[in-house]
């Protein structure tokens, strides 16, 4: 079962997955985990019995599970980092250390039967799609009392660590509130106490105000670059009104978010050259209510810099290019060739 | 000049450093930076007057500045991230937002005259110098109202983000101490407060006792690999006596530090054929005096490993192995056929 481990001075959370071991000498330099070609690919049609049997599809009626006629398909992770899924997690001390067993859920969501095709390239209903199945995925679990948090995932390229090439995106249900998330609670709140009012919506107003970090917008969202920026292009999808889960969208509201999703992954591929990058969904820690004061969001950091010895000692990223920059030139990327959908993907 | 940005949300700071700016269009995939032959390399023997000119130098007696007879050469960064130094730095708004004048000081600290051969491979002497280069450079920028940290680092390799080949380490002198030291800081006085103890020395004490995360040991250094690592092969340097700053070590203990640091990266390149990695030295903050609780260490993080979607949204690494296997494969590493020192740089 992998193993949560706690750094005694900081108090951070590290998670030994022992269940992805390999032998020590196989870190050797050059000793690369190999890709498999796309007829090898077990996220490929026909290939289902590849894959650990699925605990969701969206499939044409009449056809059987684990078989094609599969528009999207989740399975669990065959190395799951996180499991299993119905035990509670025991803490236990190692000398002056503390661990937890690191249970929880490792699932895979398989966007496509295409090998190639990312959200970028996907018509747009089948973004809707993927959209939909991230809140499908996210309810189905939870109820788990194990899991204190939900984290939706995407790597797209092997730089960003995309070990399969046919595009998927993770869910990754953990036992701990993770760190980055408490530190933007504990951020909302302290904003809240000094100023009566949530952070990111005065980031919503300053940022639709002033324009110049502005990438996009629709209806339910604003696609920005942030004031501060760690990486070249990082870009963060924001909702318009106040709300605290991100599995609580209408259907209105979630065909928006895939919009704006497949519109700003569309400027990187076609202003960028497909860039490696990742993404991740902030919403609030599981088992908490509406009341909860915070606002979630969509966080996207391109692959572009590599964290060196300045980052990984400081924690402060160095930037070499300006959000301002950035943003105005991923406003100007047409990206409209991308489009594959009948339904106009663009983000006006 | 640089700038420093605060993340509204979190606190964290982030540098933009527009001296080091690119065009857009220059991330895109494929327009990689060339790293230029030793031919042109502006850290080799002859090749002074590529770089700024220098601020220190070890060189042979009767030689003058920027001219060859040098062993050691510390040059100010041709594109720095922090500077200048001789201002303060000064505060300002941008909406709800808040930035710093990113002055301070960064160095690069050229190893050798030699293009290739790196601490691992240096004999222990010129190791030794490199040590003591770090601690007179530190000192050459501690009285700097300017400058509130001071943080030495090594990127060795193309994929750990050294840009130049020729071995180097860089320091940093920021206005700001950085969040990861600050969290080291409150994690010390955290468990001083439940244990009345320091938690580096009984993690000192616990991994002594228990070894099986020992890498290695010497007269006043113990390395090891951290119970809660975050990549594989993570490991520590760390003084065996309680000190918050590393720049008051005696010459002995500063040559035991050399051995122990030649030693641990000769494992790595020995072991492991030659890895990227980063390290870093967090030391006490600058301007505070030796009554502050700290105990200062050097981190190795090999450049192994993947930070994906999930590590950048959660803070939660995982790491494919335990941190007990690591030190087991590198504890039997045989490095010294490495060694070109007359004196042996064994770390016993």
């Amino acid at each position: 079962m992998p193993q949560l481990r706690q750094d005694l001075v900081t108090g951070q959370w590290v998670a030994i997955a022992t269940e992805r071991a390999k032998r020590p000498s196989s870190f050797s330099r050059g000793a690369t985990v190999a890709v498999p070609p796309s007829a090898q690919c077990p996220f490929c049609l026909g290939h289902e019995s590849m894959t650990p049997p699925e605990v969701m599809a969206y499939r044409q009626p009449g056809t059987a599970p684990n078989t094609p006629g599969w528009e999207l398909r989740v399975v669990p992770n065959l190395f799951p980092a996180f499991g299993p899924a119905n035990e509670q997690p025991v803490q236990s001390s190692v000398g002056p250390y503390r661990t937890m067993t690191g249970v929880g859920v490792h699932e895979v969501l398989i966007a496509s039967p295409g090998h190639q095709q990312d959200i970028s390239q996907l018509a747009l209903g089948q973004v809707e799609q993927i959209v939909r199945a991230y809140v499908d995925r996210y309810n189905a679990n939870r109820d788990n009392p194990a899991i204190k948090y939900l984290l939706i995932i995407n790597n797209h390229g092997k730089e960003a660590g995309a070990s399969l090439e046919h595009p998927h995106s993770q869910l990754f249900g953990i036992p701990v509130v993770p760190f980055n998330v408490q530190e933007e609670l504990d951020g909302v709140a302290r904003y809240r106490t000094e100023t009566g009012r949530c952070v990111y919506c005065d980031i919503l107003e300053n940022e639709t105000s002033t324009v110049e970090r502005v990438i996009a917008e629709n209806d339910h969202f604003l696609v920005y670059a942030p004031f501060a920026s760690r990486t070249p292009f990082e870009a963060s999808i924001l909702p318009k009104w106040h709300a605290s889960h991100f599995e609580e969208m209408s259907t209105d509201q979630r065909n928006s978010f895939a919009e704006a999703l497949k519109g700003l992954t569309a400027r990187f591929f076609a202003g960028l050259n497909d860039p490696p990058f990742n993404f991740f969904i902030h919403t609030a820690p599981n088992h908490t209510g509406a009341d909860l004061d915070y606002h979630w969001h969509l966080e996207l950091l391109p692959k572009l810099a590599i964290a060196a010895g300045f980052e990984l000692g400081s924690g402060v990223m160095i930037n070499v290019a300006t959000p301002e920059a950035a943003a105005e030139f991923l406003r100007g990327v047409d990206s409209s060739a991308l489009s594959t959908s009948e339904t106009s993907p663009a983000v006006h």
